[in-house]
């Protein structure tokens, strides 16, 4: 499905198709041929099968352009005092993230994948440049402990524009997609969505965010059982939570994760925000999560109850909780590997390698 | 301490010195400046912090030649059926290793590493080429549930052909080391070793190698037992503990990695026989083990006590028990991140980023 198909004014999927079984058993095949004991590669193995099936091929090809696009919004809730940081970080990072120095750019450079940034809610006057603002719906969003993040217009802006992007990063050669994430006060709302999702109580979800003391602790705590309440009201409905409980940012990478499944491209999940978003992308398009991996167990609760309830065994445990993307970067390099190892090993008649014994040799 | 100071007849290794304080506080105080929350990138930076005290430099320099060493050879054990593949395969994978379709080659390919092949006693009337025959001590090693491994003069030679090696790669502009093993069978003089130095039972660290049945395992539980009871002879001597129940690959190996320490050169270790040779390396240079870090958690039961011995924690947990250096290379793009995060990340003052709230406010 195009982005084109979608009208403006309701926000549909289509059916998400699955990756290709066929390719899937064949890689299973491919693996049971190459010179190393069956399974010996462990998760590797996993990964590299995943890669051919959501490729359509086995060997699968190797990534040629893993892209970064880093979702940029501001929270109304961040008033409340919820963030070890002040609001206008944001605008900070975003600008930093443009001239290299965030974390993000730097571990992208080490995997050789490729950054983009997105403002889609910052809260300044005008975007640090018109390019990354073509989606901007507004300026921060709603307190959600109060009022909506966002109208009822505004949540389908910022859906669509997420489809939009992925659309064009897929038309324009992306083969591996990660959503990265920066907004003060994000993991609020993000907490609120996966309490929502998975019927948890708002202590189960609270985490110290970007490392925030017990006061700031209690006032987040407060903030997400009070945007729980309202968001219960609309659980049935993924964009109505968007609009209620999400915001700008959160939204458009629901989209972006979603549309991701439906151009047959794989997702490689960071932490918290994304995760949340790929929860409410779940709901908007189920079996979307067939097409994504979850890059890391990061440390807020949250994350691992959403990482539960979609199934999904992360890569990495290495305590990255920084968001950008960074901790999906981290695993990126075991992607390619997984995907070469398929393509490059040699399989045992190439190399005239004997195979286990058969049966085993008695004494 | 080069090799030639090592008279051929003993095997004496220099006081270990630890990687430099200056360096390890100066990237500490780096990190809490660099425009992230205070440990958000969690064992990431961890893992600088270690890099740059290797280096005695803060921030580190780029890794620019990172090597893998494989020390191949067979060992007499293999027939009495402990293994799951024939004896010949050892000699079979590292022909396949110099024509680049081993498991080794992909992945350091992919991670932009050189691997260097070194047979040390692979049961072959000639090494596949000249040049990784140079430090040959033997066809296979002995039978070690019976009798010795090695020779003393043997076991010397071993040590310190690693030793040459590791300084011939160090003087070779080598930044980082990574030890890799093929041979067939050779996990039973591993956990034999780890049984010895960490005071365990056989049951206790025998585990399935390369996907043994339960009858090769009673087989292989059986060898374990008969080679710890006379390995238990000799506990306080490493060199003596080697010729007993090691091999001269396991050998070279202890030699190499605590020479990389000697040499102040930062090692990844793989799996459960790099894990063995550290654990008697350590034990021939106490104090080694700071120079080493844990690429990974295997599924071997001996590898888990070895590494908790080594008071080492793995960085990644991906079921890979291939050897090779596979597990030890599938983590180095997360240590080439690592360092770069140090190197490249904009300061707060740099990116005039405002720092967290002090004291949190208030409601």
């Amino acid at each position: 499905m195009d982005s084109d198909s979608i009208p403006n004014s309701t926000v549909e999927f289509a059916d998400i198709e699955q990756p290709d079984e066929q390719a899937r058993s064949a890689a299973i095949e491919l693996h049971g041929k190459l010179i190393k004991p069956a399974g010996s590669l462990g998760r590797l193995e996993e990964l590299g099968i995943w890669i051919a099936a959501c490729q359509g091929q086995s060997p699968p090809r190797p990534f040629t352009r893993p892209r970064v696009v880093v979702f940029a919004g501001d929270h109304g809730i961040a008033a409340k005092g919820v963030s070890a940081y002040p609001p206008e970080v944001t605008a900070q990072l975003v600008g930093s993230l443009l001239t290299g120095g965030a974390a993000i750019n730097v571990l992208a450079a080490s995997a050789g994948a490729s950054v983009r940034v997105v403002d889609m809610a910052v809260d300044t006057d005008a975007p640090a440049t018109p390019s990354i603002g073509e989606f901007k719906v507004r300026r921060g969003s709603g307190s959600i402990d109060t009022e909506d993040a966002l109208t009822d217009e505004e949540v389908r802006e910022a859906i669509l524009a997420g489809v939009k992007i992925a659309d064009a990063e897929v038309d324009g050669g992306a083969d591996l997609l990660i959503a990265g994430d920066i907004g003060i006060g994000n993991s609020t709302p993000a907490s609120v969505l996966v309490a929502a999702l998975t019927g948890s109580e708002p202590v189960a979800v609270v985490g110290r965010g970007s490392g925030i003391d017990d006061q700031t602790w209690m006032r987040k705590a407060t903030a997400v059982r009070d945007a729980l309440r309202r968001a219960r009201t609309v659980l049935a409905d993924p964009v109505a939570l968007l609009r209620t409980a999400g915001g700008a940012d959160i939204a458009a990478m629901a989209g972006f994760l979603a549309q991701a499944a439906v151009r047959h491209t794989p997702v490689v999940l960071d932490g918290l925000v994304a995760g949340a978003a790929a929860l409410v992308a779940e709901e908007l398009a189920p079996g979307a999560r067939q097409w994504w991996v979850a890059g890391q167990r990061g440390g807020e609760p949250a994350h691992a109850l959403l990482l539960d309830h979609l199934d999904l065994e992360p890569i990495l445990d290495l305590d990255v909780r920084l968001g950008e993307g960074t901790g999906a970067v981290a695993a990126l390099p075991l992607l390619f590997m997984a995907a070469r190892v398929l393509a490059e090993m040699a399989t045992h008649d190439q190399a005239g390698i004997s195979g286990p014994i058969t049966p085993a040799p008695e004494d």
